[in-house]
């Protein structure tokens, strides 16, 4: 029996860990399932012949030493800062590794030694990181390979909730980590390429600066903002002088406008607790963060500050969070980002009936000979249902691909790696299609594009 | 001889070493100056009988030892962060110790000890902080004793030019440290309180919500924007139910609406690196920070962006600084804020030839007897030439000042303390009256007053 060892079954696990059980009996492997809170773990494993369930918690060493040691290789599904404690183990206990974080420079560091132990480390193994990284290789590769030269690569990912399932202005639910939802942007100014020029834009303006993306599978136009630091992705996909590279997060049209509105106002500040926050109704607390207005109706002020209408589709979405309304804040002691998270908990629920989707649009422009083509892929992957979500079956099964093709030494090249590289993407994205997750493509003539 | 020790000689010590330097052989004190750069400690010593410079490296343990342990009391103008390590050595050796800066909770926390060893630990012993607080303090206690009701009390600080200097469109140059201009605002989101109501304003709209506030002394009108937190300052005041208390920094007008425009733009953070800095030109810099834009005119993209003329003063305040031109950055790696504070550099000289200013306005709103009174006091101060500024002065003068009463004992309450009570404010207020630092004061009925 081969041991895998897989950390965390939080919801983003649960179609990694069905993946891997379903094809444990053939494959003669025994699937241990760790997490902090063990009867998460049993319902996950939900008593399979070869699957365990264990209690674990990467903090206590003999326990690391113990289920990592036991290992041929492990999938941490943990909080992202505790995947290098588990990549130390996994180095000392001889252990391939896998994850769908994106690659710290902790874990880069460890590229030598992986080498020199024959293990692999792959990282940014899911959706956005992962899935996304595949389908773009595969492109970027095919076109230089016919000689074509990309000036132009625009890559958009958006975890959504599925139309039918849309039933509130904002056209959003919480379908995964809803802090990060909440923080999405806050990790430092966001950077990207155009036309040549670089393009930084500070969080306060993030979500007031946006792409429109038209995307298949019945979803009309969607926006997006500007994700992280698209500037590394040059080197990474190969594209060292691409004059324009953006990598942006789809959101329903509107949605951007009215989260730049909480941005702007300072609700979703996360630096500083609010005291006594429980001494404030919502309107009281919303208040605080407008400028001085002699105008008593709280909505007015707000519709002014905000240089809109009051019957704006901006202020509805405000109002169905009951911004305005007497209800107390519960938190005694929050930051504004945890007191609007209790607020958006109560609206964005996924409830049991509910889907997810992910989409995922690639726009790729290059010259070939004397002409420019304009090549779009697309994604719109719906979940089953409310627990085999969009989400945990994009970021699962990559990474559970990756781990039957490393045992199976398809994937063999040793060092710490990220998806973009043709051995890698081309057997996982092959298998990916056979479980559904397929792209449409179009290509046509398109000159005089700009970027 | 009693030994007084001064620790750092930067130009807003100069005041202080002269002051006490002036009393020092009547009072047959020793003072030593110590600096990082000695050189500096020489210059300002100036080869006086009673003084003495020394090189000094607070993290040098043997030198805090030898110098704090021969010293009655300890003048600490080294940078913030460095206090603490004063503070305790003063604690070990039995000194006093008189700082210009903002209290902080570590030194809070020495307070019984200091109370056990009787000692005085004096903190925001400068202009702002110190200089607003006995100003303060005296008109709030002397309300309150005359059996008035405070219902409103902002308080404006501003250090500026003097108007004869005044020779740029920002009506501003660097007086002090400029990279704490540059920083300014950035330690956390800004707070009061107004009409009894909490105002919190995230840095990114720091400088869009400004007060205009009359100014005596040929100054006109400024504007003034939220100076940090000032809910702690109820207590501190005394004035722990007052509906309205703000604390605000003075600027000529029109300075905060261009700042604001920097702060936008993303130009002043200093959280990141660019990198590859010194390959821009400045226009190109500043273009990255801009939406996208067809127009190729950088000005015109960039007034679009503000929602500004391009013949606005508030463009004029950006060609001033050489934004659009295609002059080099200098550094290879620096944040956005060090890349602007080297423009600025170039630009707000506070020339040989020019003074500066500290101006101060305190607005009390009171209840008394029926009637509602307005009472405002007012200081304009000029420095004297480039050296004996306005700063220097009104910050090294309360410190030098409370340094003589304590050793008079005059001050003598141990513990630690903010120059909030009488003790302290009444006799230090009259000697830097004597020193030409002089309130105006004005009083009228102003019924229907709002804050």
């Amino acid at each position: 029996m081969t041991n895998i060892l897989i950390l965390g079954a939080g919801r983003s696990a649960t179609d990694l860990i069905d993946y891997l059980l379903h094809l444990a009996p053939q494959k003669d492997w025994k699937i241990t399932v760790g997490d902090f809170d063990k009867e998460l773990a049993l319902q996950k494993v939900n008593g399979h012949s070869h699957g365990e369930a264990i209690f674990f918690n990467v903090n206590d060493e003999a326990l690391v030493e113990k289920y990592v040691g036991n290992a041929r290789i492990v999938a941490s599904f943990l909080p992202a800062h505790m995947h290098i404690i588990v990549a130390k183990a996994c180095l000392k206990h001889h252990a391939h590794m896998v994850t769908a974080s994106y690659l710290t420079e902790d874990m880069k560091a460890l590229d030598e030694l992986a080498k020199a132990e024959g293990l692999i480390l792959l990282n940014e193994m899911g959706a956005d990181p992962g899935l996304d990284h595949m389908s773009a290789m595969l492109h970027i590769d095919a076109i230089k390979a016919a000689g074509g030269e990309i000036f132009s690569f625009k890559s958009y990912t958006g975890a959504l909730i599925a139309p039918r399932s849309n039933d509130n202005p904002w056209g959003y639910k919480f379908t995964w980590a809803p802090l990060n939802v909440v923080l999405a942007g806050q990790g430092g100014t966001a950077r990207y390429v155009r036309d040549n020029r670089f393009r930084y834009i500070p969080y306060h303006r993030l979500f007031s600066i946006t792409d429109t993306v038209a995307v298949p599978g019945g979803y009309g136009t969607l926006e997006a903002y500007a994700n992280r630091d698209s500037l590394p992705y040059r080197s990474k996909y190969g594209l060292e002088a691409v004059p324009t590279l953006i990598r942006g997060t789809l959101r329903l049209p509107g949605f951007c406008e009215a989260w730049q509105a909480l941005v702007l106002l300072g609700l979703t500040d996360h630096s500083y607790l609010v005291e006594q926050a429980d001494h404030f109704t919502r309107a009281q607390w919303l208040g605080a963060y407008l400028p001085y207005n002699r105008n008593p109706d709280l909505e007015v002020a707000t519709a002014d500050f905000l240089g809109v209408d009051t019957n704006s589709p901006l202020m509805d979405k405000l109002r169905y969070l009951d911004l305005f309304s007497q209800k107390p804040i519960k938190r005694k002691q929050a930051t504004p980002a945890e007191i609007l998270l209790d607020l958006l908990a109560e609206k964005w629920v996924f409830k049991p009936e509910d889907t997810d989707s992910l989409i995922m649009v690639h726009e790729f422009a290059y010259r070939l000979a004397g002409k420019t083509y304009l090549r779009k892929t697309g994604l719109a992957y719906e979940g089953k249902n409310h627990d085999h979500t969009a989400i945990s079956q994009t970021v699962g099964w990559p990474a559970g691909i990756a781990i039957k093709l490393i045992l199976e030494k398809t994937i063999s090249t040793p060092g710490v790696h990220i998806p973009v590289e043709e051995e890698i993407y081309r057997p996982v994205l092959a298998e990916l299609e056979e479980l559904g997750i397929r792209f449409e493509e179009e290509e046509r003539v398109a000159e005089g594009y700009m970027p």
